[in-house]
């Protein structure tokens, strides 16, 4: 049940709530300033392997790239100039190097290459820690599910208590959504990670017949896939990342929205168990499920993210006037929320703890008004369904009127027009085995759960 | 080349612009009354064939479905009451029934479940179009690719003119992106379309232990997949669906903006070829590029909707109180609105005029200038890369002050300084020979469209 | 307490839980025909004032507007080869009319003229519904604010009980959240709604020096503002319309999420109070909170809508290729889905039926536990702060483990130590003293809303 | 011309590009605390005003909040704790005071008070500096306008040209847009921004009968409003905020894409002026509208923005649970983009380099064909107008497919079938008569913007 721990401390002001997980290790200026070297190193490396380079040349590149500074505050101000940071890290590298190899550094990349291969490695390992996050929190999902697999509890549709289910289900249907988000993200970061090179206008004219070659070995430098074409102007990858990002994110908040309504002081049900965390410093007897709303709070954020890198895709001609830097921010930001999202979650899911007699209690407070459904069926076959249906109403509204328990007065008016005897009428609003049927989809679920490819 | 017509007319006021393709027969009230009711007829079917039914009953609801009439507007009416329309239609089905069969019409299944499954029906028939005319609309730029393979024109980054490419190559790079686009709605049409059976609170209670049997049977009834566990709180599929909707809308946006870009007056690379379109009223010499227009403007609309759909994503308890309603017409307007960018696409490409020599004209009226980076490495071994730009930077300027043409300027200078003799410069100047690394990606790309899996 | 039933039925599937409002009157095809029929008799009356028509020709002109058959059908099928449903409306008008004044209709306007001087006289249309639907909630919460101004209930934040207020107080919350929003749109009607007319390109060229005058008899005929210059690339006015839109609906929609929330089985403190309405088919002792829901789903489209129009907002210079059809329907939807809000929240707030008993009871439920920031205080100065938090933490804690009521312990163990009388305790557990500043706001809010200005 | 520089250099990887403007100063992390620090000596001083606090209880409380060390790094991370910062701030502005007054800190405020007040300190400076910014975009528009007037260019519709136009009015146009975005935030500015005190659930029962007056001198001391009842759940004027922050930055990115468009190659109608930016690494010849593309792309982040602060207004009860820690960092962005392209946008414009020449020969390309709407009233009172239009239709025809200039081959023709002279069609190709209208329009737009109250 242990696992290294995902999750990261706070660098800025709101981001102890707001950007857990990948935030500050994978996503920093310093993340996304290595990436961009890796790509400058990995550029001549490939380029050595076709035979552009000598490997002394390359070697130098990389030993450049590993001993040049790059300063991100510096870096970001100079970009003001040409649009993008590129030209001035690669102007730092050239400056570390002696001579005429300094003019191989970048040989046959635009900008945009390195950008957008970059964001792919920063993508690559944003996705591990996410996807850690997710399968954290489906498989303390699991735990719960199995454990509580036969405890009752009111299902609630449009927050009404409508039937009898069990938690285990509740919890086995948030596993199943959060294996499928797991599975969506695993599915972007096997299949659709690619490097980029296209140079300065997507023809890799400066590689001239090398392009094809090279384009391989700076991919399989980096193990990113190879792409058919350059992909500079089809966002399709980057939309279809930012997109994955946001249904996990949706994913994960369902769990956490379910957290929140049953820790309510009136259900009572659940409660974040880490000690210390959710107190009011002026309100003594609260105690917030902070976890559950800092995941709500994160994924919150990811919709209009998603909509900013769907609206920016189509770029202009052979490189975009604004949608392509339009995209760096949001995206950045996706992983950011999205990765906080997958993080409280699992902290909060692996610290449930959950209270069976509450949910009992809860339950049992409709004295047996949640399972009409059931007195209908028994008596339908004599007084048809309209009739049943007709009669329980009368009931129903006797029993609210009256302020009495419907179960009782069911037993009570069924006896006196001889339509089923007490005990029968306690056996059918006896929720257990009612929910024979709960329990068969729970072991579905964890069976498929535990068959599933871990991604 | 010739392929049926996929784009339906208009029914609303609105809708001859924006509601192209798949709107008017695939997502209509009439297809979502159908859909509903072929859900129900499902239904009855799985359960004759579990034996819940005999096959006399589910003959006999299926020919009620089959006669019953369904007014979509007295059912929204009449939804008003509930919250969903299921409840009117049912009854609608039941008051067709003699006796007590009408009882077993929607046995087991809740509201919810109806309409899940009808928008799984609805979105298999909307992506077949959308798919389609995404397929078209590649054959399109495929043709393209392969008759403008050797095509010159000038490759334009943050729409300034910057090296040569070929038109082949920017269509070969319109294909790539409609091709992943397509694949990736086929990949939703095939591995996410599931039936929804829940029953009132997703335990599957009415139907105990032959639940399993009874939800698989359904989903085979009507071609969908069965789930593990019902998702009618795990919204993951619809809003991967929403999302992978959005994304195809952004990749076809992106080659109705170069089409919009190229058929400017200045430009004129290209011309939309549909007869007696794009005229104006008041200014007979215009020919607007309407069928690229109505892809942008139908595009423009998806990115909010994805976003609302994402954000619907946290589903309270076992049936939301609000987010789930709020799906329906954002999904729907999603088919509406990638369905429309898909067809108008498929129609401009289609009819795409493409005028070489236009493009040659703009390419050269540069005269060279697009060559600067071939220039400079012919003349950097002699002087440096940083001399041989300080030298060609000093060439381009005077170029620019004095209103003369790169070209014959940079002749005059080389054969002045001994640099280069007139033929070569005239060489390195000619666009042709440094469009080879572009023929090569044209011709990968088309490979690789052809031998790609039709989805 | 009596008002005009401003909320139309359904004319579509889903129409009668999202489209309730001005949907059905104000928005419908058949009245943006007759709101650009109505420009274009507006510019025959406006032209024939300033001398350019004579009172006869611009009576033909209106004549045959009034006769001409507008099909929203037929004209949108036309619409498709010019990109707007103007070119078939003139066409239409001018077949109605003999001779040469056929030539005057339209004179001096463009499509966009018409559809954006239509959509501001739509807009008024809406905005009086909407404003109207916003006050009538506000008036119900006035009272809901005034019947409650003295009635307790547990303030709830993250959803956990933490101290007593009023439901008089939350009424007069959602009373000052609607009102602030119908003073927005009324801001809007007032201010921003202003006719269009530009010509072509906005120069009004045709119009040459008359074109003040037309301009501002065309805006004094339809009553909107004449605006300084041409807004037709300028959207400022479209997009604060649209972001109003968007604020009221996220307005309406806190106090439907309260409702939501209180009506929960558990909870208890309100119910929707239309007979027949919230029932389930199957779940007899449901009563579903049908209007709260679906003021949430309807305001759930709005920010995805309202980003649309934003996004769309930079116009290519005279005439947008795509972000100006894109404004259409996103701009039509929110006035349904706001319209639709603020029409069902009216009818959930006008007939909620307050519960005070269960209000008391939640309340009580914590036995005294919310006060415990008084009681922090009463003992302060004997304890200093931070001695009186640990002793009530303490105590706190000791209820929960024994499974007892807080404030019995208090009271014992307070007496125990000599640190105040029973009857002080009890004294400071009382709620009601404790809300005196709830009742001062109550007051403050109820005479702010009466004393505002009717929009 | 020149005024004090409001732009700000970067402090991140793409804030260069991305966040300039406000960003650096007004809201940074810094910023943030300090309002928030600024809002806890308010309150003090405001309880003070009213007797709650001696004058040196609160000089101790000031004392302490201007000493203590306040490190936002430190407190986000404590922040994951209770979910906001502001537990950890006051923890330190006690540990700062000797005594009890300590305990006078934060006095019958709740955390979100803190932040709620301190968003608006922040939306105050930085609508200042972005007001500012968008205002000396206007003056640059006003000043281009001014000079401009009869700058004769072509107008073009779905970027096609029309007709003339000039670029006077252009400029004019996108003044009045910024006119009224600066208009919009500056009325936020001063009627919307309003202090936040509630107490810890919006009662403010600790103040009891003293809380109007503490309420109203807290807002004095910080100069903001003070509301009617508590907002913190009202989150009206958090969304108008970000909404008009959203439609100011729509407002900008108006001239940045007309800037972009008319800097294409082909087009060369204006130059961005900065020297040394926008030059490209390898494309020598390039000179990238630099600071247009980042308005575009700043601006393009904001719509989804505005549509997460809109999605989050439904606040739940009296604190939301997620929603309101929702709000923070889409704030905190919009200010950043919406700053950024004010920032930029003001650059650009002040810089701009316009060439009247290659506007001209831009239009005198199509040889007068762009007045045909002139031509065909000139002649339709002889062949009525659909006459006109078919033998203008004809010409352009001819013209096209004859590559002929259209001016010419009309006067041939007309002068053969004797309908005008041809010094009369010269007359009637010129296109600076048909100017006047825009000639008026550019005064009455350069009058309102000198009129207009500065905000």
């Amino acid at each position: 049940m242990d696992r290294a721990p995902v999750s990261r401390t706070a660098e800025g002001l709101f981001d102890g709530v707001l950007a857990r997980g990948c935030a500050l290790v994978e996503t920093s200026d310093a993340a996304w300033l290595a990436a961009m070297v890796e790509a400058e190193v990995a550029l001549a490396r490939a380029e050595a392997r076709i035979g552009l380079l000598t490997d002394a040349q390359a070697d130098a590149i990389e030993s450049a790239c590993r001993t040049a500074s790059f300063d991100a505050e510096a870096i970001g101000r100079e970009a003001a100039a040409t649009g993008t940071p590129v030209v001035a890290i690669v102007g730092r590298i050239r400056a570390a190097l002696d001579g005429p190899v300094g003019e191989r550094v970048h040989y046959g990349a635009t900008s945009q290459d390195i950008v957008d291969t970059a964001t792919m490695l920063i993508a690559r390992r944003a996705l591990d820690v996410i996807i850690g996050d997710l399968e954290a929190a489906a498989a303390a999902s699991a735990r719960l599910a199995t454990t509580h697999a036969a405890t009752p509890m009111a299902a609630r549709t449009l927050l009404q208590q409508a039937l009898p289910t069990t938690f285990g289900l509740k919890a086995a249907v948030w596993m199943e959504g959060l294996d499928e988000a797991a599975a969506l993200l695993a599915r972007i970061r096997s299949d659709r990670l690619a490097a980029q090179l296209g140079g300065a206008v997507g023809t890799r004219a400066t590689l001239g017949s090398n392009a094809p070659a090279v384009a391989d070995a700076f991919a399989a430098e980096l193990g990113l896939l190879s792409p058919v074409v350059p992909w500079h102007t089809i966002r399709v990858r980057i939309a279809e990342l930012a997109a994955a990002l946001g249904v996990a994110a949706g994913a994960a908040a369902k769990p956490a929205r379910d957290v929140v309504l049953m820790t309510q002081t009136e259900v009572g049900e659940v409660h974040e168990g880490v000690l210390g965390r959710g107190g009011s410093s002026t309100l003594l007897h609260k105690r917030n499920p902070v976890a559950a709303v800092a995941v709500l709070a994160s994924a919150a954020r990811t919709p209009g993210l998603v909509s900013t890198i769907l609206a920016a895709m189509p770029h202009e001609h052979e490189r975009a006037a604004g949608a392509w830097h339009a995209e760096w921010l949001p995206l950045r930001d996706l992983f950011i929320a999205t990765g906080s999202a997958a993080a409280w979650l699992a902290d909060c899911l692996e610290h449930l703890e959950v209270d069976p007699t509450a949910m009992r209690n809860n339950l049992e407070r409709g004295g047996g008004l949640l399972l009409t459904e059931r007195i209908v069926e028994a008596i339908a076959p004599r007084l048809g369904v309209q009739g049943a249906r007709r009669l329980i109403e009368e009931i129903v509204h006797e029993a609210r009127i009256g302020g009495r328990q419907f179960g009782p007065l069911v037993a009570e008016r069924f006896e006196a027009d001889g339509l089923l005897p007490a005990a029968e009428v306690a056996r059918l609003l006896d929720p257990e085995p009612y929910l024979e049927s709960a329990a068969i989809l729970v072991q579905r679920a964890v069976d498929a759960h535990t068959g599933r490819p871990r991604p």
